[in-house]
Parts: C-alpha cells; sequence; structure tokens
C-alpha cells in the first residue's frame, strides 16, 4: 500500500483552542464488531486487537461479557481475552453488564471495564430490560467492587443527544445520570450520540452542563455515530470545549441493532485524517489502520464505510 | 414519506459565534451530474432543477457551457435552458468557460454565470488547459461582458487547500489568484477543495488571509468535497469565520474526473441536518431535498452517498 500521507503532503495547519493530543478509544472490536450478523473466528479478531495495537491505540475496547444472546458475536469473549497478545502500555477495556460479568473478567486479568448505562427511560428498557434507576442500581456493585479491585471504569451514557423514542433529551437527564454514575466511582464517562442525531451547538451545551455540575472536561469522552454525517464536526466542537478522549472504530465499523437508523460510528481513520492536519498527536498511525480496515472488510465482505479509508485505499490500488 | 423531522423532534441548539442564516449554493445539477457517466434526458434534469427550487432553494448552479467533448453530461445545457420553469427570486447560475459559452449563455436569458479558476499550475494545466496567468486573461474580458450586462459572476477558486500533484497550496497562491479575480469584477468567490483534503484550520488560515487581503466575508464561499469525511467540519469552521455561502449538492452527487480520489460534493442534506440543529436558517425543506435525492439516485440507479439521505429514506421505508 501506498504511503499516500507523504506523497504528496498536505501540510498541518494549527486551530487555536485546541488540545495539542488527544486519546482515541478504539472501540472497533466491540461496539463495531457487535452488530454484524456474520460471526467471525476468534483468530480474526484476536489479529483485530493486536493490529490495532500495533497501529499506535493505546486505549481498545476489545470485547464484552453481555449474553450471547443477545450479542452472538460476542460469545467468545473469554477466548478472545486468552488468545490476543497485549502490547504493554495498552488498556484493553472490556464490556461488563453485572457482577457476573465482572467476575468473569477478573478471572481473566482484565485491568479496564466498561458499563453500559442510558440517558433516556426508553432505551435503558430496550436495552437493558430496567428502568434507569434499577440500571444504576445493577451497576453500583460492579462499580465498587472494580474499583476496590484498582480497575479502571468507563461508563457510557448513551442516546445523550437524542434518542428514537423520545426525541431531544433533555440536559438534566444526561447530567443527572453523568452525576449518579461519577458518585458511584466510575472513572470516564463517555458521552454517546448512539443515533447520530447531535448538532454541535447541542454538544456545546452538554458539555458545559456536565462541567458546569463539576464534572471534570478530563474525564469526558465523546461518542459520535455518523448516521447523519455530523460525527466529526460535533467532534471538533467537543475538542474546542477542551475534551481529549474520543471514541471512533476503525473503518468505521458498527451501529446499534436497538435503535432504528444507528448507522456506523465515526470512522477513527476520518477522525485521524482531521487530526493529522490539525497537528494534534495520537500516536496512531493512519496507513497501518487504513491498511487493517481494508483487511477487516475483506474478513466481512463488503467495503468499508470510511470516508478516508476509500479514498486511501482506492488510492493505494491505482 | 414520513415527515422524519417531525416524529421526533430533536430540537434546536444553538453556538455562538455563528451566523442565523446562510445562502447554500445547490450544485447538484451541474458538478453534481457533470460527472455522472450514464447521460440523463434534458427532461430530469429539468425536474431535478424545478425540484431543487421548489425545496427552497434560491441559489442553484444548473448547468455548464464547457465543451460537450470534455462533459457529455451537460452537452444540453441549451435545452435545459429552455425546458426548466424558472421560479422568480430564485438565481441560476451557468458555468461558461469563455467568452463563446458568455455569449450563448446571454442568448438564453442567463443573469448569472460562474468561471472555474484553479490556484495551482498543475490543476490550470490539466483541467483548463493553461496557465494560471492564462486562465485568467481568458477570464478578464468573460467577467468584464458579463458585469457590462449586469450579471452575478461567481469564481471558482479550485485546489485552494490541497493538489494531488502539488500537495498543500500555499496560502499566499491562493490569495493572489482570489485578488486577480476579484479585480477582474467578479461578485463572488467560491474556494474550492476539489479533492476534499483539508482540515479545519487549513480553512481557517485560508479565510483569515483572504479578508486579511481585503477581500470581503460577504463574498467567500466555500466548496467542500467529502473524499475524506471532512467537509462538514471544513463547513463549521467556515461558518464561525462569518462565512455564509456554502456550496452543497443534493445527495452528495459529484466529484471531479481529473482528479483521483475527488469523490462526491458535500452533500445538502447532511448540511442541512447541521444547520436545522444549530437554528440557522437556509429556507430549504429537508424532507423535500430528502425525497427529490431518493428520486434522483433512482434515475442514477444506484444509492445517495449522503448519510443523512441513507438514514432518513431509510426511516422512510420502514
Amino acid at each position: 500500500m501506498n504511503s499516500v500521507l507523504t506523497d504528496p503532503e498536505y501540510g498541518v495547519t494549527r486551530l487555536d483552542g485546541l488540545p495539542s493530543r488527544i486519546t482515541i478509544c478504539e472501540v472497533g472490536p466491540r461496539d463495531g464488531l457487535q452488530n454484524e450478523a456474520a460471526v467471525l473466528p476468534v483468530a480474526v479478531k484476536a489479529e483485530f486487537v493486536e493490529r490495532l495495537a500495533d497501529a499506535g491505540h493505546t486505549l481498545v475496547e476489545t470485547t464484552s461479557f453481555v449474553h450471547p444472546k443477545w450479542v452472538p458475536q460476542l460469545a467468545d469473549a473469554e477466548q478472545l481475552l486468552e488468545t490476543f497478545k497485549p502490547t504493554d502500555g495498552v488498556r484493553y477495556p472490556v464490556l461488563v453488564p453485572n457482577q457476573r460479568g465482572l467476575e468473569r473478567a477478573l478471572a481473566l486479568g482484565v485491568r479496564d471495564i466498561a458499563v453500559f448505562a442510558s440517558a433516556t427511560e426508553s432505551f435503558a428498557r430496550r436495552n437493558l430490560n430496567r428502568s434507569v434507576d434499577e440500571s444504576l442500581a445493577m451497576f453500583a456493585p460492579v462499580v465498587a467492587r472494580a474499583r476496590d479491585e484498582g480497575l479502571g471504569v468507563r461508563a457510557y451514557v448513551s442516546m445523550a443527544f437524542g434518542d428514537p423514542w423520545e426525541g431531544e433529551v433533555p440536559i438534566a437527564q444526561v447530567v443527572d445520570v453523568a452525576r449518579r454514575l461519577t458518585a458511584l466511582g466510575v472513572t470516564e464517562l463517555s458521552l454517546g450520540d448512539t443515533i447520530g442525531v447531535g448538532t454541535p451547538g447541542r454538544v456545546v451545551a452538554v458539555l458545559d452542563a456536565l462541567t458546569g455540575a463539576d464534572i471534570p472536561i478530563e474525564s469526558l469522552a465523546v461518542h459520535f455515530h455518523d448516521t447523519y454525517g455530523q460525527a466529526l464536526a460535533n467532534t471538533l466542537a467537543a475538542l474546542r470545549r477542551g475534551v481529549t478522549i474520543v471514541d471512533a472504530s476503525a473503518g468505521g465499523l458498527g451501529g446499534c441493532p436497538y435503535a432504528r437508523s444507528a448507522t456506523g460510528n465515526l470512522a477513527t481513520e476520518d477522525l485521524l485524517w482531521q487530526l493529522r492536519g490539525l497537528g494534534i498527536e495520537t500516536g496512531v498511525d493512519l496507513n497501518k489502520l487504513v491498511e487493517t480496515s481494508v483487511w477487516m472488510a475483506g474478513k466481512l465482505g463488503r467495503p468499508s464505510p470510511s470516508r478516508t479509508v476509500t479514498a486511501l485505499a482506492g488510492e493505494a490500488t491505482e
């Protein structure tokens, strides 16, 4: 594959008010793959995780201990954790739905977990089969035990901008769930636009409300879906507000089976193209990531929806 | 088709420092269709132009008088101009490459034209078959005569951010071409990221250099391609700098046959989704535009690359 980034060279032009370095939380192996109908062999998933770390990722959400009935693709979570070769200095969070999942994760030496909360009752009922209150009550002992064990705990606040059943989600609701998760002891909150309807003004308003409620900006990640093409513009707005953790999925893999039109996550490559041009460091090699996404597209039998992958992979075959 | 915008309602959250209203220059019929291999009947094009105006567009680039040898799709320019029913208050600029083109346009009652310049020598040679100096010399009498006739004259400055042969384009070069076009008498400059490589820092730097050279921000339009998924984030950066004219193509139609990887224009629907959420008025009805793009996709035999069209059209068929 050509090194299209150095031939020709498009240079760097910084923009005031942006961080000089951010961390990408690569969610391809979990959030990306979980909605793929074709179940991949564990060896392919292990290679995927290894390639992501080799490309320079330092935070790779690897799999989930959600019941296989709900996410058949990730039924091999334990096998995967025993198969892939971890890289020093890379964190591999695993989604755990409950205490049983946490115990399985701990037994396998997992050092970072994630829990999946909802800002809306409708989605909590549909995705977690319980109310927001009930789901937070379920997470409380999980987070407490994880923190006792010294684990990092990321919490997703899904439907933080809009909900397909409720429409626009009141910011007070997002703040309430975020505060309660913080009180439980989570170390990072990822604000999910699960259906991709948010726009930059809403992103800024939600972030301002959260920091106004004494939730530190350093603990906030953003998680955008590109359903309406808004993910990268929303990310830019969040970066301008001081966010330094951005979730993205290699090749734009992903979606959500429980919400209509929740197509792919922000593609890590599209994000990297923007960050590269802005001179914002991530440590991730775009060319290696494009190679990985092209390889994964081959395994899945369909092209990556990422514009940058399409552009660079297309050039590489000219 | 469902009215997906009102069911559910995602609301408006404004962002400081943005205009309250902008004008979209809809380039679908010209920049969008010109690269489609399958030549559409003139009646379909006329309906396309009429539907765009009916959706609320007030500026629709309709066709081009470039030689049919170069753009066979637009060989029916005169026929189209005689066929479609114009709407009062809507401007229908037509691209003219030279004086002969201008005379044909004037004979048909055209009131707005566009000329297509390049910020780089490489692209001027490949696209216009002459140097930058020679192309500006060619445009001089065209612009002068058009202005004498009271026409509006838009000038594209293509490759204003990056060039596939030259890489990053020096800002001084963009400013030089923009100043010379302004001196010729053009009324509007559209800054083209023809291959979609630009990022928001570069956009701001180019805009600042142009306004620093006394080119009024009101006369500047931005024209982004979504080749690397950057178009909407770049547009947001431009809006924050005071730009109020944004080029976009219904359904994301378009590309450039003379530059590798120059895929689609910014989709008007993706832009409208963002503007709607930000409370920025355009007068364009998103649902009507989605219907038009779905209809056009049927004529072209392939789905729209617009994320918003995909999301809304998908919902409409549920």
